[in-house]
């Protein structure tokens, strides 16, 4: 990397991002990018993913690590009911970084992008010991914007696919078995389609059991997780058997879409998501009481999950005890 | 930091970033934030600050590295002729992080976005060996967006205040000497007042040197900068006595705006710069030729300097040598 430079990269990024998008009047290269302001609202996120922490180099390669930091985003976005529209990516690199790994990176990004009908509009590359990957999206939210907050007693909880693959995968890897990682799915689509039925809707990122929770918080309400009802991923069923559906509302970085809505918006709200291929998996109810997430056993009874999915501080904290 | 965890820190931000625009639908906290587009253009840009590489903690206090975080993009953003409108952090943090430097770097975001009329709309925590800040700005342009190329022989340039200072501050402080770092300079009011003028415009970040090279590479020009000409900062004058001027111009990150202009627009330009009370000297003029910078010596003669001023990576390659 350190026979390229920093603007040399610059050069580079400004050939693949190239003329990507119709609203694109300035692209990468100069100061800041310049693009046509869309109509109506714009949705920002950002999300950054470090080696170490949120990846292994070896794990994923260079284009399915760009894909993962876009998508992470995009997921984002999409759980408000919106869709992509401009990228910037800020990239943390050592000076050994081979240029082909950063290339891969960025290119896979692009690609996402493009195919999202966003725009790569700029980037940044810093030195750094760590690789880090800092993903800002702009979106444009859809007709309805949907939060967490929303959603109210007598809800249906429904999720757009199964859980538990990342975590699976992320497990079979640290048992030393080399599976592929599930690559994060594309829902911005699905969510605008079903933005119009949702009282409100969050991205599974830190597991469902934890981000039904925020929903709840948000919205001022309780809820009710059917373990039985849930979706699980085929590898995961395959590696953890009877425990599966538990390690699969506990684990994080599945990316679907948690959806709460009224039960005779569910029909609708199926077909809407099946015209983009993905099914709705109703997983639990929205209940009165104490923003708490209840997990109900196939056997009747009822439990409160102890503390469970991604947050990153705590996780430190617990491991490094 | 972990004792509050990412999501603690997340309603701190929320608390913090508030209702501060009215373009604000939905602030953070959600999945994404929410804001009413603004009409015209959207300029993008995104910059990242590495511990050890950009800043060390103990030169900076927590909020005037966050204000530097901010004031570095929202430069790039005044090179356009724009204002910044929304923010976005990304911050990577070690778990042993106190939380009042975390709150510092926020809160120096946060209010010099305020006094932007910006609106911090969101932000990512995540664990990392080292800080980092990854600050991504969505700026709006004024009625003419300046490249940096445009640039036309005969054009004079001109930069918007004194160079040098921040290097000699760091200079004096890899000497031990316990010096202020100053701030990053606000422009982005007097570059939307002289993009009119301009016919090409940039932020003197990696020195001005090699910052005048890359207007004249993208405008196709050559550039001639007297060092007679040269404002200096007085700590640098002081610091560097005689070679003062020849440090300043290759010295990074004074984020003074650097412009091509006609001879003729030079009064008009100077008088609206001074209406925010922002002095403009010429330093040079734009030359036909090979897009290379000259400097021209007080004693008549004239050099192509080497190469000089920031590359982060080919800084590094030298340093490792």
């Amino acid at each position: 990397l350190s026979d390229v430079g920093e603007h040399g990269w610059i050069r580079g990024l400004v050939r693949r991002a190239g003329k990507a998008s119709g609203a694109l009047i300035v692209g990468p290269g100069d100061d800041a990018a310049a693009l046509r302001a869309p109509r109506g609202t714009v949705l920002l996120t950002t999300d950054t993913l470090v080696e170490g922490v949120h990846f292994r180099r070896e794990w994923l390669s260079p284009r399915a690590l760009g894909r993962r930091a876009f998508r992470v985003n995009a997921s984002d976005v999409a759980a408000m009911g919106g869709r992509p529209w401009a990228v910037l990516l800020a990239i943390e690199a050592p000076a050994s970084l081979p240029v082909a790994t950063l290339d891969g990176i960025v290119d896979g990004v692009a690609r996402d992008a493009r195919a999202a009908g966003a725009v790569l509009a700029g980037g940044n590359l810093a030195r750094a010991e760590r690789l880090a990957i800092a993903v800002a999206l702009v979106g444009v939210a859809g007709r309805t914007i949907v939060r967490r907050a929303g959603a109210c007693v007598g809800d249906v909880l429904a999720v757009t696919g199964p859980l538990g693959a990342m975590g699976a995968a992320v497990r079979a890897r640290l048992a030393g078995r080399a599976v592929r990682l599930p690559d994060v799915p594309c829902r911005w689509a699905v969510g605008e389609r079903l933005a119009p039925f949702a009282h409100a809707m969050i991205d599974v990122s830190d597991g469902l059991v934890q981000d039904a929770g925020h929903l709840c918080r948000a919205s001022g309400v309780g809820a009710e997780i059917d373990l039985a009802a849930v979706p699980v991923a085929a590898a995961c069923r395959r590696a953890l058997g009877a425990d599966a559906a538990r390690f699969a509302v506990g684990a994080g970085e599945d990316y679907e879409l948690l959806v709460a809505l009224r039960p005779r918006a569910v029909r609708a709200a199926r077909r809407a998501a099946l015209r983009h291929g993905v099914g709705l998996s109703i997983v639990g109810r929205v209940v009165p009481g104490a923003p708490r997430v209840r997990l109900r056993n196939p056997d009747g009874t009822v439990a409160v999950p102890s503390r469970s999915g991604f947050d990153h501080f705590r996780r430190w904290r617990a491991s490094a005890r």
